[in-house]
């Protein structure tokens, strides 16, 4: 079974591939090894042993999204400023050594003030809007650092990324915070704690190490210490994003089980989401991209 | 050359100790093991270890401050709530095999609300108290985890504790932002970003990606990104520490670099600091614990 072209989702820790027949997924692979740092070479490497009997002898067409503009000289794609479609820009051709494989990278979204990036939210992003035309709201990708994205006219306006997902992994499970986490959860806790630092967004800091000394002092058990230190973050996190949930219609995007706790939050504040599927998002925002390879296209070296 | 008695200061990663004769120090040994999680035989030969040779056949007291009360089963220790000298409690005398060692703790002290803890940082105070007597104010105690302490009539009212040490360690070296962060220090940035944060404490989470984000369109070098998110975390410090410093007659206590960090921030909210030697507060307020060993002592099992 040969592949007409590969949908390709290249996270920092996972390769995802899909044979696709025109709009249709006709097979799907993934990859789990570490791949934020590869090189060019490497890259091509991973993608091949994945794909490499996807493909005859024709050149097949690989469209990538995600570790574009992460920092990694050979994969550099400048930004498209925002307010911005966002697919707006040309796709980037790759570099590669077998003739069989053609690859095409989807740049990110850059926005000046405040100073912000995504690169791979813009093609769940497409996916979204390409199955919802005119829809006019916030978007809220939930992740290790989760993106506030506000559309109008089929364009993102503007963004907002928050490293909550990424600091909660830090202080649950490498902080002095983790002799004092268990498993579980205590939703009153989690709500609880969400109010204080909602309300008052300017005493987290001075909460935080309360988690630790509250099970010293032997007032607190370990199910409701995480509830409490999500609380606490995401408290924080909705107080400085309220401008993007505020009285907004909002969509999610997400595979992290943070979805969950993001969706939880928000009704809460009376801000409803509907979820939509991460990987139906990417393979419709990959669709998308594809149709851009009909215009030129822009070659890194 | 024998000891008279043994002073120990026992942090989680750094044993240090010092053979007394009297007042007066006449030896100093460090040992850099990790030490965090030692069981009662493990903490026994790690310091017999060191002193051994400073001990004959009468057995010699070791007067110990720091991890007890850090959830340790066989180092528990009851802590003394606040308010309260930093030493109010008895000392407790910690099981040993070798009869020639008679090991005592210094009890932590905790406060209800809210909930916070100290173990070890009740030693420097009573060190620093017994050569300021009468002195009222604040003691700052930069680290890891940096503690404010209310001080007055020689009791510590109140303190609170913040992790903003731990996290920068994160966000700076394991985070996305280890990227961009870089050696140096702009010392503009760092007080631009804290003044950010310390008139609005509330923006503080939508703004650490912003430094990955500037580096990624490539406009701030590493050296400013170091500061600024040293500034960010710093300013949100001080904007919840501020019934701590503002107004207040500060002294310092720290071996860490971070303590100019401190220094700097107070002094540019005209909030002018002492600065302490930690080395020396930590050795006066084993002197003043060992005062102790006189008061009938309570033993755990």
């Amino acid at each position: 079974m040969k592949a007409e072209w590969i949908a390709v989702d290249w996270g920092a820790s996972r390769l995802r591939v899909w044979a696709m027949q025109g709009e249709d997924v006709i097979a799907e692979r993934v990859s789990d090894n570490e791949l934020g740092n590869l090189n060019q070479q490497g890259f091509e490497l991973a993608l091949l042993e994945l794909v490499e009997d996807w493909i005859g002898e024709a050149p097949v067409n690989a469209i990538v999204c995600g570790m574009l503009g992460a920092g990694l000289d050979w994969a550099k794609a400048p930004y498209n400023t925002v307010p911005a479609s966002p697919l707006a820009q040309s796709l980037v051709k790759l570099q590669s050594t077998d003739p069989r494989l053609q690859i095409y990278g989807v740049p990110g979204l850059g926005q000046d003030r405040p100073a912000d990036v995504m690169h791979r939210e813009e093609t769940l992003i497409a996916g979204f809007l390409s199955q919802n035309e005119n829809w006019d709201g916030v978007i809220c990708l939930p992740g290790p650092q989760t993106k506030w994205v506000h559309i109008s006219a089929n364009e993102v306006v503007s963004f907002q990324t928050f490293m909550t997902g990424e600091i909660f992994d830090f202080l649950s499970s490498t902080s002095e915070l983790r002799h004092s986490i268990g498993a579980g959860w205590d939703k009153t806790a989690f709500f609880d704690a969400m109010d204080e630092t909602l309300s008052r967004p300017e005493t987290f800091a001075a909460k935080l190490f309360s988690i630790r000394a509250q099970d010293l002092l032997e007032v607190q058990g370990g199910e409701m210490a995480r509830a409490r230190l999500s609380g606490l973050l995401v408290g924080v996190e909705l107080a400085a994003a309220r401008p993007y949930w505020l009285g907004q219609q909002i969509a999610m995007i997400s595979a992290d089980s943070l979805m969950s706790v993001y969706a939880q939050a928000l009704e809460r504040q009376g801000a409803p989401v509907v979820r939509h599927d991460e990987k139906a998002m990417t393979i419709a925002g990959l669709i998308q991209a594809k149709k851009h390879l009909a215009s030129p296209t822009h070659t890194v070296h």
